[in-house]
């Protein structure tokens, strides 16, 4: 483990002085410097106790019998790449398969918020996530989540969050702050709840993340503001970006497997030549596959490049910016002394191939190779047996009864390549008291699984395109994170629930009675265990089973795990009913 | 006094949302935006709890009947601006009489480390410091003394400042961090009480402030910088700042009364085009004079933009990027919500005339006259009884005993726009069994004012040009601050001596037996209870009286009380004798 800065001073201060050797001289490399915004030439990094002793032209004398020499030969040295907010459980990862997948991609420090396993286990899990950060090689800072449920009295969560829980949490090591606060309409109007929770993270010094989705830039957004969240990584329109940073807010852009919003904000630098400072780049969410094919935070920063951006203004959106952010420019973010050895090798600061990176004073990659071990906390059997149903469930049970021949009722209306769904209506036909789905309308049911109520909530979906008897069933089901089970037939309905059950949690798609693919996610239903490859490739197969099932939209899998999103319109599905998210209220199935 | 974000927030929203009156709008202004560098015309600033609630285009709605009205009427709004780095004592002022003097210039935050009192009281002078800064109209934060006495073995302060006390002080409201850490080379020699001194700092989470006078940036400077200390105002050259700024210090260009580092330092920006987030502006010494008749840190930014800075970039220099350097950046530095309302209103962004400050919320200066009250505290009696002479003094007290006709001495040869003095020689008649002063040569004696011990140390000087019998006296005497008189004869040293022991401390000109001229410094006979232009006009008697007394110097004042500074070659006095500064070490004055 790292030790503080103030334990290693002493032995800093001896290696500087050239008086004692060094753990580590990186030799011979082009300093980045993200200070002054220059490329130095020739220069040499010592390091000690994990950070940073002293960079200069030459550091021979502090290499002794001990030392590790890395060769620069002439490659840059940049700091090592910051995620200024993410959430893990994106990549149906734990913090340790994260760290191992993002490592040999140059990310050293993380600050990512576990909202999808607060939902599921509460504080406890937000602990959990936080004691598998804290061992990590590299440095993984933990948000403390806000918003848990998201929709009070519309959805029920595995565990609320409270303000008092937000308060104990600050004073724990690894919290870095408040995890983006969502409830932006009940900030604006003064909710003392949302009010407390971001005093008391002011209260410990920590960072308040914040999370403004509207383009409203009038008085409510003032009052979101006045509130004080101190970053946004929502906005996806230049304006909305420079509106954050004049407020004194830092503007987080978003390069995410699916969020793609660094290109249109990105030009409030490069062609209004803002102040770049209160700019910083984000993934907020990542899947394992955009992790095990194009990068993690290396891409984010070559992507900004590839917009236009001079790549040392971007690397320091991904660096010194973020670090200064958080209260951490002495700790992290730039390669001077003191800071922890954060440091990439690269040979071109175009293409940013990450050709080595250090992180704490190791060199924890090579040549996209991880060379170190990231450590797994023991999960508990509480976060192993999150899959809780109650009952066995049969076809029956995702029966929308109705009387008569024909019945109208409300349909979800799924939109390829949007967020927001539809709120449509259809007349289906009535077979045995039951409605019955119709060519491209599905059914949907809600099944409850954190407390084994047995409760399950029936509609309709369309958009998906499934074709023949099958299924598809998730226990990622954002966010209160029950289970979303879409299918044309209730007995494929019925078995892809059980699947599920018996694997803890995942994805499963069924179709005829049998499993065609699943990914299984059994710590706390969001999670695996296994490498990012291996998440990558199940993850991969789920959505080509789902593409043999007829459908034909281009996020399937997202489409279908944000069905129970209730915070986002028209049209969604809760424990609790099917829910009005235009009215913010619950609604019927059956019209009439 | 202000009250803290979290007890503002509620009422920040509600005004920010167009719910509640503000208590101040500043309306139709040109808002100068520190965070993206640019000027956003016709805009409105709502003020509640002393903060800013929002900036937006139209705050009318939050014009109540009680809400006050200020007219920007199309001037530039710009953040209240920053010192990052001053001693309060230079001005001979206490924080409250500095206050009064440099609020009409717009200055409404002070970084201020208390090293002169501190020397005569301890901490004790430290906490009085800090009281009278906390209840100040502006934000007045003190930076703990880190180095009292400056050269330990060399000369006897009043108190001496221990890393326990440090700690101690840590735990202080309003301490913001350790004040320029000037023992450069015992920090690059490791020495544990000035690492602990740093290091308890850092693990307060404040800020150390640094002092490193050596052009050498080799691996001394390595070890100073390792040591911790984050920032440095002592540079002198462009090569010197940008070396601080590329290993991630801040560097705070200078222009003090005396100091003038901006015009060389600021082409790193303005030339190199560096990045320059990481640089600040400062003063560290103003006299009153200069505060009455030439401003502060209006005066120093107004020299950023005649070097050719940028105004906005000049600007941040005294406003975001100090704020963010010491960890306010949520707290102050820039007009936007949360923040304290430090305003200043002007028309000119190049001349940059102060025409309205408010701070805090509070309208505190128009068209240069103070509008509010600065509080004093109530001096105790250990602050005003701080020139214990412990007898009487004679002019027998003067003299350089030496046996035979004539003796060689050494002599303190002042030099004319520098502070290094010369380790001269002279041979001088002895009259009666003592050395005499000559044509061009002073005495000079060092009398202890600490503890009483009537204990003078007697020696010659040379450069000042003093001509007939007279004497000048002061207790400002860097840095342990005793007495020092220089004089070409014992009765008038000896008069001026006991007036100042009268008057608790200042500088007195005595010529014929008579006193020309004193600045009384009744408070650890460094500062005045006085108004800030009584202060100056009394300085400037003094002055004219010491030209008046034949000196042709041009800063004899200042010549005069660094006389004692033993860290500062080449030779010096202190109460413990001579000192060789270059060889750190006591010598006599009789050499033979």
């Amino acid at each position: 483990m790292l030790k503080p800065w103030t334990e290693a001073q002493p032995r800093l201060v001896e290696v500087a002085a050239g008086r004692a050797p060094a753990d580590l001289v990186i030799r011979g490399g082009q300093w980045v410097n993200v200070h002054t915004r220059e490329i130095l030439p020739g220069h040499d990094i010592a390091v000690a106790c994990g950070r940073v002793a002293c960079v200069l032209p030459d550091a021979s004398a502090n290499i002794g019998p001990g030392t590790q020499v890395i060769e620069a030969a002439g490659r840059f040295m940049i700091p090592g790449l910051i995620d200024a907010h993410m959430h893990v459980e994106s990549g149906m990862l734990t913090p340790a398969g994260f760290a191992a997948a993002v490592i040999p991609h140059g990310t050293t420090t993380i600050m990512h918020d576990p909202h999808e396993v607060a939902n599921v286990m509460g504080l406890e899990g937000v602990r959990l996530m936080r004691d598998e950060s804290l061992i990590q090689p590299i440095t993984m800072l933990t948000q403390m989540p806000s918003c848990a449920p998201s929709a009070p009295g519309l959805e029920t969560t595995g565990h609320p969050i409270t303000a008092g829980e937000v308060a104990q949490a600050m004073g724990w090591d690894g919290i870095v702050g408040l995890g983006e606060m969502m409830n932006f309409p009940a900030v604006a109007a003064g909710d003392p709840a949302m009010l407390s929770e971001i005093a008391a993270t002011r209260a410990a010094g920590k960072t308040v993340g914040g999370h403004y989705a509207s383009p409203d830039l009038g008085r409510n957004f003032a009052a979101y503001v006045a509130g004080g969240a101190a970053d946004d990584h929502e906005t996806v329109a230049e304006a909305q970006a420079i509106a954050r940073v004049r407020q004194g807010m830092g503007a987080m852009l978003r390069l995410g497997s699916a969020w793609h919003d660094v290109e249109a904000q990105i030009t409030a630098i490069t062609r209004r030549g803002l102040d770049p400072s209160g700019f910083m780049l984000c993934t907020d969410d990542c899947h394992a596959g955009t992790l095990v094919h194009d990068g993690h935070m290396d891409r984010a920063v070559r992507h900004a490049i590839d917009c236009g951006c001079d790549p040392l203004v971007a690397i320091q959106m991904a660096t010194i910016n973020t670090a200064r952010h958080f209260g951490l420019e002495r700790e992290l973010g730039s390669i001077t002394p003191g800071r922890r050895a954060d440091v990439i090798l690269t040979s071109d600061l175009t293409a940013l191939p990450v050709e080595a990176v250090v992180a704490q004073g190791r060199l924890v990659a090579e040549g996209g190779r991880l060379m170190v071990d990231c450590p797994r906390i023991d999960w508990p059997d509480a976060a192993r047996d999150t899959v809780r149903l109650g009952r066995g469930l049969g076809a029956g049970d995702f029966a929308v009864p109705a009387t008569g021949g024909r019945a109208t009722v409300r349909v979800i209306g799924v939109v390829e390549n949007q967020a927001p769904t539809r709120a449509l209506t259809a007349e289906l036909p009535v077979v045995d008291g039951a409605v019955q789905p119709a060519d491209g309308i599905a059914r949907i049911a809600l099944v409850e699984r954190h407390r084994g109520t047995g409760g399950v909530v029936n509609g309709f979906v369309s958009g998906f395109g499934y074709q023949g008897r099958m299924a598809v069933a998730s226990t990622v089901a954002h966010d209160s994170h029950h289970m979303i089970v879409v299918g044309t037939c209730g007995e494929n309905m019925a078995a892809a629930t059980a699947r599920l059950a018996e694997l803890g949690g995942g994805i499963a798609v069924f179709r005829d009675g049998a499993e065609l693919a699943h990914v299984a996610l059994p710590i706390a239903g969001l999670m695996s265990d296994a490498p990012a490859p291996d998440v990558a490739a199940a993850a991969q197969a789920v959505g080509e089973a789902i593409r043999a099932c007829g459908c034909t939209m281009n996020n399937a899998v997202m489409q279908h795990v944000l069905l129970a999103l209730v915070v986002i319109p028209e049209l969604r599905i809760s424990d609790l009913g099917l829910v009005d998210v235009s009215r913010f209220q619950l609604t019927d199935v059956v019209m009439a």
